[in-house]
């Protein structure tokens, strides 16, 4: 088998080194954290759904062609079953599936308003140009009522997220919110019917990406939409850039459309109110028209989150979904949803290369204790053994080493793994009962008696 | 769209509800302390492997065709990549891949012994009686070392997982030990070559499954071997049932065997000897000659765990696989490893069913500011923010409840998730500046003035 057959990365499917993993892991952990902190409850879905669950999504044409495939053996039908490509899709299943679940006691297990946090592993077959992978993770909080979701909770989510980012501190972030019914609304008037403007959110998505000229043909090339009305619509749209979030509430106010548009404009003032009540700042948000989300089952209040300083598109987005879950419900229930996700795969390598995360830790454990003499390898096990009981993360190295290799093969390791402490004793140390606390990095050393090690060591931690 | 389609689960791949996932993330969360505080560093790989990197890892037959197969679309070949079936085979083709990585100031970023946890879901396509599932979590510890690697790590790895047993107190447990080498030098003896004893390995594995007369023919059909001489290999096997360790290794020795089956009993006293310098107690480890574990890339030490109280097979095996990782190296360097995996997916339902856990709170927050008057939202709110700023996990009920409903929708909400603790204040309770912090569980109920309201929330929880 040739190396380059067996041990090349696969292109798009991300592995991070121990010392990468270790950072990664802490920003998963602050996003868990705060998510649990607003009652948001973890649960996990398979990594597999039906496809007719997945199709069922009405996700955007371009997802459809991203999705992962999954067959147990060669001979079984590759229809069936795919990997899933969000985690809310999944969430509102699961809520259809088991919303009528009872404990014990017969109580519902699942009272409405559900609020759940979902950390898990999608899959997307997208290019992998940009730094865009196919095997990623989201960090996802949503809530789904029982008829009703108060749009208060569509405030409460950019609130706990606003959280995150600021202990995160990737830097200055914008949070820009849309509606889109405000936009379905604005078509309306230009004489597009519901489905027309629905189906146009995918299109208006791609603004950014692909140019005003691209959007206006294919508009025009959809819904016979003139010229002159599809710069109507991307001039409105792009109208709010660089105003106040009071501005452009007034700008909406000023445009007099009512229906489906005053819908959306009291949806976006209620999810704006929230935010000012739960203390989010204005400078971290904005209204921006020309949000309008790639997948299709979003129908109101939507945002994407930008980083300042980075370019890489949005970490977190969400909106609204009220249509999403109830279409698994054998009564088309009303399971109004609403929620984001965040997006730290593609984000990390990032803040690798711009040095705003210290990766040089290959360790998790505290101290190294060394094994300088191969004989004495039970007095140091036993150091492990005793450090490991105080509660100190605590790595024994076992190989046998010749005496003039410690150095190179031990110390050295405790260097490169980025330990700041370790423990040498020679035979002669032992016997006078006493042990050597090292710092790998600087060499600084110290001679501590065994009964008082534990302590030393916490003290250095 | 029928319900039976969308909603029901898919066999073999476990979901929990909100109030399992609690209490299984907690366990997780166990297992990962241990394998940190022994200074198991984190990583992750993908979900995929080529399938050239799945099939080298010479796992058993049985596995191999519960490979699950991945493509990106309809077209895609299905022979080129699959989800893994463990955690082992991707670790030592990251290490493969990875050993000559070297950070900011060239030094390596991998120095051996390279030590790891790895905590995923793994996917195999199983039959799903007996409570096997199809996509389940492996948690996994594993050393690699660069040409050796100490059998003491044989003994740590037995030994972590011990502390993990003690305090995720399922009842009782065994870790059976035996070596793989003792078995093949036992069939040498009896005439196998040690392609056909390494081969005969998976029959053997099956021995407990299939029994006796199945596995005796097996043999003969596979190796010629006479039915005498297959009961002694399973005579030999099943001889150490009830003996302590010691009895065990002074039955091996007095065999008197050399070459292949002394190498094999020399690494098994040298694991047991760690184990004992490492305190794990006699009561909870045995030698048991009928383990040989279903993976073909095993090479010495194995051991499976078994609970005395609950008939679901081992729920924690591993051992050593010297030969693995060396594959995917272009030089085919030697690079010894050995781990174990704990599987809790199929153990948590039946600790469940069994009320060995609470699965009654099914929220991981500490207290629901309740909403009684929608008109004092703000309010609420207010409270809810101040107790998440003091670090109190809150969720705060959103839903405008009709007065008369307030029971029916809140507080039973609140009783039905397991709330141990809610807040409630009505517009008169607000006017004058307190509020009433009550046990929605037994209605027991205390006035609390606003300025002091996070002091006392924190004394109950």
């Amino acid at each position: 088998m040739s190396k380059s057959l067996i041990t090349a990365p696969i292109a798009g499917f991300p592995e991070f080194l121990p010392g990468e993993q270790i950072e990664f892991d802490k920003m998963l952990n602050v996003v868990r954290r705060h998510y649990q902190a607003a009652g948001f409850t973890p649960i996990e879905t398979p990594s597999i759904e039906r496809m007719e669950t997945l199709r069922a999504a009405k996700a955007g044409d371009e997802v459809k062609g991203q999705m992962y495939r999954v067959a147990r053996n060669l001979d079984e039908s590759m229809t069936d079953y795919g990997l899933h490509f969000d985690l809310t899709v999944p969430f509102a299943r699961y809520v259809a599936q088991h919303r009528t679940a009872t404990g014990a006691n017969n109580q519902p297990i699942m009272p409405f308003p559900f609020r759940r946090s979902q950390i898990q592993k999608v899959w997307r077959g997208e290019k992998t140009q940009g730094g865009r992978y196919r095997e990623f993770y989201q960090c996802d909080i949503d809530a789904i009522g029982d008829g009703e979701l108060s749009h208060l909770v569509d405030a409460e989510i950019p609130y706990v997220m606003y959280g995150i980012f600021k202990e995160l501190d990737f830097g200055p972030f914008m949070i820009r919110i849309n509606n889109r019914k405000i936009l379905q609304g604005f078509m309306a008037n230009l004489g597009l019917d519901l489905d027309q403007a629905k189906h146009a959110m995918g299109i208006l998505d791609e603004l950014e990406k692909v140019g005003i000229a691209a959007v206006t043909t294919k508009l025009n090339d959809a819904f016979s939409l003139s010229e002159a009305d599809a710069r109507k619509l991307i001039n409105f749209m792009q109208s709010q850039e660089g105003k106040t979030v009071d501005e452009s509430l007034k700008f909406l106010h000023q445009q007099g459309i009512e229906g489906l548009f005053n819908a959306g404009l009291v949806e976006l003032t209620e999810m704006i109110e929230g935010m000012r009540l739960w203390g989010v700042p204005e400078s971290v948000f904005c209204i921006d028209l020309t949000i309008a989300r790639g997948l299709d089952y979003y129908t109101g209040n939507v945002f994407e989150t930008k980083l300042i300083n980075h370019d890489i598109g949005s970490i977190c987005s969400g909106g609204r979904y009220d249509e999403l879950a109830g279409q698994f419900t054998p009564d088309q229930a009303h399971l109004p949803g609403v929620g984001a996700s965040i997006g730290l795969t593609r984000l990390f390598p990032r803040l690798v290369k711009a040095g705003l995360v210290n990766v040089d830790r290959q360790t998790v454990a505290d101290v190294l204790v060394t094994s300088k003499d191969h004989d004495q390898m039970p007095q140091y096990l036993q150091i492990a053994k005793d450090l490991r009981d105080a509660g100190i993360r605590t790595e024994l190295f076992t190989e046998k080493t010749p005496e003039k290799k410690f150095f190179q093969r031990q110390i050295k390791y405790a260097r490169n793994k980025g330990y700041p402490l370790m423990i040498v004793a020679s035979t002669d140390d032992i016997k006078a009962g006493c042990v050597k606390l090292e710092n790998p990095q600087t060499g600084e050393s110290t001679s501590v008696v065994f009964n008082e090690l534990v302590e030393a060591v916490k003290a250095r931690l």
